[in-house]
């Protein structure tokens, strides 16, 4: 029994995404990194996702969980509102503000991400169907005009308001799985704010991490 | 210019849910009735979302937008949580069961609802393609996983966590769209939860709210 009041995240071993820090808990790790919060980390394999004692802390079988002193937490947009609330660097003070970067966060959850990961399972459901190209145009175009929007609204801007909060560090992280897609870009602003990001140093120590536990949890024979 | 502390909703006028309170004003109008504040609401047809005027409001043209106090405020998830911070009723005190409410606001906005917006656009992308079957199948996995985990959770329980929350509130909605397709059928818990949400007296006052404004902005032979 420890008396650390470390938090614990559940992460993947052997992560789907080969070390490309695209998967949810590096959003999380992010958080930490941004707020100097130290944590531990527990990988699960994906065969273990729907184990009793995985359900127990995460009801859909995902990643990432979260424990500190007693709460248990799931979804990454709770788990990282609710570390924000614990230290000062991703959340304003200010009531109005911060109510805004809670609409760019859950922008960034329901409105942005949802035809992202859209896109990517269908191209594993629907992959060699002669129809797939046609099956993606509709996805695609919903992505496009979300990012000219999105690109609109950066227009002059370094961040999504005033200064770098939760609501980048979610939106960033979700523009980062279309990389190689080419749908970024014809949207400059969303190309130098995703460059932006990632030039962070909590972003750097962050991406180290999960490239570590990346390699640390992965068979030889299975690089990046 | 009033002086009255009046929250304004960006509804839809002609609402294309044709009254049937699965368009996302209907949430924040639920959340309003749980926490006994009046509001008014702003019609605005769908030919005019992408107008100047609402996208100072909501940068992606969506609705609702929620404006008070000189808070501008988007995102169904948010402006809920905004709300659900003004007054008692929808989200529990104790630290850790805010926690928990809040991940099932994220699980409703980023969990469960994306595969079904998914199902539901992709009825309209796909119709008629000789491959649309093949094509909603992944779609209906998806979210038959889900439901049955949420099914398995909500055994033996009323409510996502002890009492009814702004979770509630959020999952609910989000299987009211489900209605008519068949996909909740074989969840017997998730049934009996929509039901127990849909007969709260602050959900019938919402549902009433909505039908006569979508009666009032929609031309006459075109009912529900």
């Amino acid at each position: 029994m420890e008396s650390s009041p470390l938090g614990t995240l559940t992460v993947f071993a052997g992560s789907p995404d080969r070390g490309r820090g695209l998967a949810r808990d590096m959003t999380v790790r992010w958080a930490l990194e941004e707020l100097g919060l130290p944590y531990r980390v527990r990988p699960v394999a994906m065969a273990d996702l729907q184990r009793a004692d995985h359900l127990s802390l995460q009801p859909f079988g995902q990643i990432p969980a979260y424990e500190d002193a007693g709460i248990v937490l799931f979804e990454t947009g709770a788990i990282v509102l609710h570390l924000a609330g614990q230290r000062p660097g991703l959340l304003p003070t200010d009531q109005a503000a911060r109510a805004r970067t809670i609409s760019w966060m859950f922008a960034a959850a329901n409105t942005l991400e949802p035809p992202v990961i859209h896109l990517e399972t269908a191209g594993f459901a629907y992959a060699g169907q002669p129809w797939e190209a046609a099956a993606y145009r509709p996805l695609e175009d919903v992505i496009g005009r979300r990012l000219a929007a999105l690109d609109r609204h950066l227009a002059g801007r370094d961040w999504l308001e005033e200064d770098f909060s939760a609501g980048d560090l979610l939106m960033i992280q979700v523009l980062r799985r279309l990389g190689g897609t080419g749908l970024t870009s014809p949207h400059p602003c969303v190309l130098t704010y995703v460059a932006r990001g990632e030039d962070r140093p909590a972003f750097r120590r962050a991406f180290a991490a999960q490239l570590e536990t990346y390699r640390s949890t992965t068979p030889a024979g299975n690089p990046p």
